[in-house]
């Protein structure tokens, strides 16, 4: 086990997690804690940067997200789970880190223009969420971050990060934080059951990992397929038909995917068929998962405090980058 | 004694304290001790905004004010002297708060528009300048603050304070903060020694309380008087007179004041005899100030004691009111 490099990940608790965050993090998450110390935050501060009329539903989804951490396999013994809300050190490095970065440098953030355009901030972007960027420095730095897994569209985030810490460390000519590296994942992200680019809950066309089976089988045979392929015995097309997208990512029998993409193109094998198919491979992928979430849901108090001893152990690490930072700042009196 | 309302007030460690202070609040605040309960804050973290290269500055004046406050006056055991960082609740309301204010609504605080104008940002303000208001409203509302003691110029900012809190209060149907009122000073503003409107150490036009009497003597007979009365038996202007505006200020016998002014504008009365009498003055007002600042100062870390005491007591109020908070908007995890 190589120790040197840190991953801090998380989310935000808006929902529970679905197939598309297992393909694109969780899986990888579950792989990281064996090679790495690994920080999973969950962060309900951030969530409330878009959701402060709905604390409630953040609150609920804490508990959601935690129990989909450990249904995947997230293990509380390699990974601390933790909640943000409960690092004050996270405020205090943000607080810090606001006078190192100007307001037009936040605005020129190509993720944050897209993100307030996505959901309509127009003319009245709120001030946290401009800089969400400098609290997720802090997010990161807390912990001395140095892998973070994100998308390719999060790229200018450890760009941001990179730029703060780097600035912190030069005024004050110290070492405290160390360059941040993106880990890029190489998985093509899983489109939504409708066919489009991206599954998310807002969208209504996501796969939960806490469905049940009937549920998963009703989502998969409204899939999106190839709208072309009336009868059975037609040729069809397997490129941007989401069942197949579905059975390359998740089928562990590549190469049986492979006679089915042969068949569907040829002609012969039908949309429900297929479908039924892909509902018995999701069905073997969920069903540990969901019997696992299943039991633990049944005491959430118990679930809980995993999140809470997580941040305790956060606590203790916060609270030495903060006797470091304080100290290169002059604010040390104690 | 009246406990009703509360009572914010601070400085930024930036320079010691001068007699634009003492006229301005420092005597306010020993005689609002004895009627509220008063907290008074040194911003070390608002000063670090425009100060970031230089924390060494910051953390030297923290003491130097400190030891301004406990000179003239303000009795630690009626007053709490705290120290900004050492609030890590302020850092977290502040984080909650930036989601209630947009950035447009910060741009068009006039207080700030001034500020960035005198402080040369240009475009380049950083988001720790723009956003001080809402960082101010946490230092307020955190000991839940309703009288605030400011200049006229800062009014925008107890605006904005109630501004942010009432929203809070609406949103999440609580009553968690009071209304913030400003206790606008009636003294007029001291000037300069030579004669412009505001003493400002950058300025260089300084009486600091820590002066020793023969800086005073010195200063004094460089300021500002009429620069049309040259000879001893013109009459002079007093008008603009920096010399009498100080009389007007410092000297307890307001008969005398009055037969020097009479004197002074009939003719045969020089600038140095005027000059002298106001040193008189001054130094009789300052040497007590002086003396026990002096004694203080041996031993300096048992003045930041008073500091730190006073910090652990605006703890315990900062942790009842994040808690409240935390109740309010859903992340009460403990």
């Amino acid at each position: 086990m190589a120790h040197k490099d840190i991953v801090l990940t998380g989310d935000r608790p808006t929902g529970p997690l679905h197939l598309g965050h297992f393909v694109g993090s969780l899986q990888n998450r579950v792989m990281l804690q064996e090679k790495y110390k690994q920080y999973v935050m969950i962060a309900d501060l951030q969530a409330m940067t878009d959701n402060v009329d709905n604390p409630q539903k953040v609150r609920d989804n804490v508990l959601q997200v935690l129990l989909d951490y450990l249904a995947v396999g997230i293990d509380p013994k390699k990974t601390s789970i933790f909640i943000q809300s409960l690092i004050p050190q996270i405020a205090e490095l943000y607080v810090i880190y606001m006078n190192l970065v100007t307001v037009n440098r936040l605005k020129r953030n190509p993720t944050i223009k897209v993100e307030v355009q996505q959901r309509g901030f127009g003319q009245n972007v709120t001030a946290g969420f401009l800089t969400y960027p400098v609290h997720q420095t802090a997010d990161i730095t807390v912990v001395k971050g140095t892998l973070i897994p994100v998308g390719i569209d999060q790229l200018p985030m450890i760009e941001q990060a990179n730029e703060i810490a780097r600035r912190f460390n030069h005024i004050y000519k110290v070492d405290v934080f160390p360059e941040v590296k993106a880990l890029t994942s190489k998985v093509s992200r899983l489109p939504g059951t409708d066919g489009t680019a991206k599954m998310s809950k807002s969208l209504g066309n996501a796969i939960f990992l806490c469905d049940t089976a009937d549920v998963v089988a009703k989502k998969v045979m409204t899939m999106y397929t190839d709208p072309k392929h009336i009868r059975v015995e037609d040729p069809g097309n397997i490129e941007g038909n989401t069942v197949f997208s579905y059975l390359d990512a998740f089928d562990p029998d590549q190469k049986r995917v492979q006679e089915l993409k042969d068949h569907y193109q040829r002609g012969g094998l039908g949309d429900v068929k297929i479908k039924r198919y892909l509902v018995d491979v999701l069905n073997n992928l969920l069903e540990p998962i969901r019997t696992k979430r299943e039991a633990l849901a049944k005491d959430p108090q118990e679930v809980m405090k995993i999140a809470l001893k997580g941040s305790d152990d956060v606590l203790e690490v916060a609270e030495q980058t903060m006797k470091e930072v304080k100290e290169a700042i002059c604010l040390n009196y104690k």
